[in-house]
């Protein structure tokens, strides 16, 4: 895993995923005490910066394998990325998908081209049907984050947060990464490493699913005791990944740790000051921006926001709660 | 009122305004039957497209007016504009508001510089005490769109549309602006027909309040009977302007009309599948591609979302009626 792989990452997907632009408001600059800056990959295709790891993964596979297809397993974000990235190279993706996955999830990924297939969480084994899947009908498998090509894909946003972060001057400065698995940190920490060397990744998570955090302060990889229960769930894994975890020890500062009502804070900070939608996942950076303020460093910060595909109804508790 | 002055404004908004990006959703391409590019000027600074009108304004004066000062009147989204151009030039504002005004709205102008003056829209003469204002303070009025170098500011969007449809490919397409009094389409009209005569402007507006669709189909200024009672107030006017008028009659097509409900359902799809808070008033143009396919030519339609300063019940209200 190196800037190479990212770097050509970028090259296929240019004119394929979108540059998203760096945002800022004088508002949050003043919460936050610092210039505040903004990612804004809820703005990428499917809502979220997935997009780019599928695209990679699709675009990268040599072409025999391509044209057989791939399969995924995801309840969210990452289905929609490969669902979308297969099916612009049409080629076929089959998404192994909870049968208790919100419909509207189920139904946006078919829409994307791909093909769903239902799987009963307390009885089927989803790993087993990956696998009988993938042999029978010769698809590859794409990880959600423990995949070379797929990080790749991610950093190749924290590849264009060290050119625009050159434009607007700033030279020293923390980039708050939503952290799931780690596929998005460690691909932004590769990126900088070799394009803004003065910029550090931190992962941020929410509270009481604090994996990356942990396993960075003890420097051994950590479980979280549970898998649901969070408004977040987009960022929700078991575990840092083990491709991953090395990349984000050597690179990246400390984790941070936000409460979910300090993302439901931030989501309704970026509705009404960036005209944004986030997910809860896709908040917490911003959370620790606001919020977290004496655990960063620096005259600015750069948060990304990983994602916006939120149903209606939890953006409508975050308006209840913060939106005045 | 030439191509000449949009250019020029365009060279003093470099690194100041927003470029903002042209997006797009195959789920709303679904729903119109064809491509819909959308460029959403609520990412742009103050959350509107009249922060380039406002800047264009302030930064286009001699600089021994500029320093004395500007004024505006305006309960919304060009208070903001020429309030936050003005702050970043250093320069004193006074923007005067009705006294009923959101108060987010008074602190929100406030917080971005400027000096706001309350009257009393029952009793109080506005214009009588811009001009008082005016005189003693030696500050230049700027008024929101019949004004050349706030056209010359708008039209800044349509040269940024120009290059970005020739980029996608697009080569033929109606450009569907939200209209109050004809600023932004009068601006966007007059770059099209420079940069890109295949591109047509069309103005949208909301029903019971189309003053410009009526004076483009007889041809002469007509009124809105009422200015009040609509969810659309940003782009409510009392009638086409003297200066954007023979603009947008001699260079757009036919105006569209929408209903209020149309532009909450276009709220709530922006929500859902670009990520986007837009206002009532900025959905118009969005809910025309969606819900008026058939008044519309050509495979491409190309729309504005003018601003996203909505606050957090009117969004609620579009997603509890539409928002699944």
């Amino acid at each position: 895993m190196n800037i190479e792989m990212i770097r050509a990452a970028q090259a296929r997907l240019e004119g394929h995923a979108r540059r998203t632009p760096l945002l800022n408001s004088p508002f949050l600059d003043e919460i936050a005490g610092r210039r505040v800056w903004v990612k804004p990959e809820c703005l990428q295709h499917t809502g979220s910066f997935k997009f780019r790891g599928g695209w990679s993964a699709v675009s990268g596979l040599d072409p025999e394998a391509r044209a057989r297809g791939v399969i995924a397993f995801s309840s969210g974000n990452h289905a929609q990325g490969v669902a979308l990235a297969a099916s612009r190279h049409g080629v076929r993706s089959i998404i192994v998908m909870p049968s208790d996955a919100p419909q509207s999830k189920i139904d946006n990924t078919r829409a994307l081209g791909a093909e769903v297939v239902l799987f009963d969480r307390a009885k089927d084994d989803r790993n087993a049907i990956c696998a009988r899947l993938s042999e029978e009908h010769g698809l590859t498998l794409i990880v959600p984050y423990d995949n070379p090509l797929v990080i790749a894909g991610q950093g190749t946003c924290g590849l264009e947060i060290a050119e625009q972060a050159s434009a607007e001057g700033i030279t020293k400065a923390d980039v708050l990464v939503c952290c799931g698995g780690g596929g998005f940190t460690a691909g932004v920490a590769l990126a900088l490493e070799a394009d803004a060397p003065c910029l550090r990744a931190r992962p941020v998570e929410p509270e009481d699913f604090d994996d990356m955090a942990r396993s960075l302060a003890s420097g051994v990889i950590e479980r979280n005791s549970r898998l649901s229960g969070s408004l977040c769930d987009a960022i929700i894994t078991p575990q840092p990944g083990n491709l991953t975890f090395p990349i984000v020890s050597r690179l990246a500062g400390p984790g941070l740790v936000v409460t979910e009502d300090e993302a439901l804070h931030a989501m309704a900070h970026a509705f009404s000051r960036l005209k944004l939608v986030a997910e809860p996942g896709g908040a917490v950076a911003l959370a620790a921006a606001l919020f977290h303020a004496d655990e960063i460093e620096g005259e600015d910060v750069i948060v990304t926001i990983s994602g916006g595909n939120v149903d209606a109804d939890v953006f409508r508790m975050a308006l209840d709660k913060f939106g005045g």
